[in-house]
């Protein structure tokens, strides 16, 4: 399955500038940079991400890129089939990087990608260290939609996830005896009254209302909060690319809203979805 | 004027951790390090910041301080009365920076505060290169406000920007000869669908429908897009901060959609906003 463009207009386009990764397409031979790619893992913080590439290709014995993005805005690494990019925080940052790499790997004639979130997330009744596949993604109105403005009209796309490939890493993760739970999503465009915070600038609701909403998420079968999943959801569904999101959770927000863990315990916990991942995709490629 | 905490649940606590800047207020000294701030000056990449901190500081002589942050999301710098940091891309990057920034200069003691967004957008019927202050906000419905999801219900902000600081930077300006214009700002989600672009993954408009799209814009006043805009009025104007937005265009959307401009000119126009905002300070700190 190769990655679509679906985009008539650009199809008919000799040059394309992908801007925020700084790459040009007619300058730059795509297919023999990228076409072999068949693992994206996309996550915040770029230090983390050249970081999980270097480990990534000592493990399995292969080079890694230099970094590959002109600019400061986003790294991105090769190690061998897999890419390591980072996306910051936030849809709007996110769906630049993702619209831009589905652009790069069109061109590249890459075929059968899949696509990784690995990150972090505040948890809902389990306690900081859990790893949280998503088995969908529900934005601020609870919807499981990913909102967007064209025109200066509200277009709703559906933010479904790959049901077969979450299945297939929680297997994974069972038979090598890493303990992860499944569970909805939630994504917030800010960290503290979208998320029901009681510690922002800003408070215009009660601790109990807090409470009482934490708990009817719950019901609903939300398990974290984070800030990306609708968005990574919808887009990679709509261009029909699988797409798993894998994160830890660093706080359990039904206990508080600060996050308190120490330094080494959130390297630990920060490298937990890398090493998920990580061994899923040694095992995918038997390397 | 003091900048306000309006959170009574978080003025009952000794302890905050502002997360994202790596900052405990319990253990630093906040009114002795940030008790001065006049002005913050916030954009979105962090080296660029940081160069402008630089700059700023040889300018006015005046020492520049280490990375005041903790950690790999954002800068901080200070040079005298001023505080430099980046954003990032987005409303979601934005108002976390924003709201830690405020709570941080709330506990400093920090009083008159002006805040300034600089950056770089897409023009609407002007050429790249021009300097654009903001009237005003607008989302990506049209409407001058910024839309939060809380608690699973839609709640509205106005984004109003401070009429008297933009007046006297445009006049300022126009002393010392610097060519600006005013009008107002959309600020959208997304870099591609969300402005009318066609070159992104996915289009499902037509260039007519684009051209049609932004000649409404341009009847409205609208004379630039950005992505933060929106959020930057709301959050400053709830807290009752003077705040003000100036930036440079690099394209004009009503000729293309993809920044062709090299390296050179876009270093050159990066800086035009950044030249602008210091010598306003400058002249209002009277160094």
């Amino acid at each position: 399955m190769s990655v679509p463009l679906l985009n008539p207009i650009l199809t008919k386009e000799n040059k394309d500038f992908l801007y925020h990764l700084g790459i040009e397409k007619s300058t730059t031979d795509l297919p023999k940079r990228f076409g072999d790619v068949k693992f994206v893992c996309t996550g915040g913080s770029s230090t983390r991400l050249a970081l999980y590439a270097k480990w990534f290709a000592k493990d399995c014995g292969l080079d890694c890129s230099e970094n590959l993005c002109n600019g400061d805005r986003f790294v991105m690494y090769k190690t061998g089939p897999v890419l390591w990019i980072n996306v910051r925080i936030g849809v709007a940052s996110l769906s630049i990087v993702l619209i831009e790499v589905i652009k790069l790997l069109h061109y590249a004639k890459a075929v059968d990608v899949t696509f990784f979130r690995i990150g972090t997330c505040g948890g809902i009744g389990i306690p900081p260290g859990t790893l949280v596949i998503s088995t969908s993604a529900v934005n601020g109105e609870l919807k499981q939609e990913y909102v967007q403005y064209i025109m200066g009209k509200r277009v709703t796309r559906p933010a479904i996830l790959d049901e077969n490939l979450r299945k297939e890493i929680g297997e994974f993760a069972q038979k090598i005896d890493i303990s992860v739970v499944s569970g909805k999503t939630m994504a917030c465009d800010d960290f503290y009254e979208g998320q029901a915070r009681l510690d922002g600038a800003f408070c215009d609701y009660t601790a109990n209302e807090k409470t009482n909403f934490l708990n009817h998420l719950k019901e609903l079968g939300i398990r974290n909060i984070e800030m990306e999943s609708v968005c990574f959801a919808a887009l990679l569904h709509r261009a029909n690319i699988k797409a798993a999101i894998v994160c830890v959770t660093l706080i359990d927000r039904t206990k508080g809203d600060q996050i308190k863990i120490n330094k080494l315990q959130y390297e630990e916990f920060e490298s937990k979805p890398f090493n998920l991942i990580k061994l899923f995709i040694r095992q995918k490629l038997n390397i």
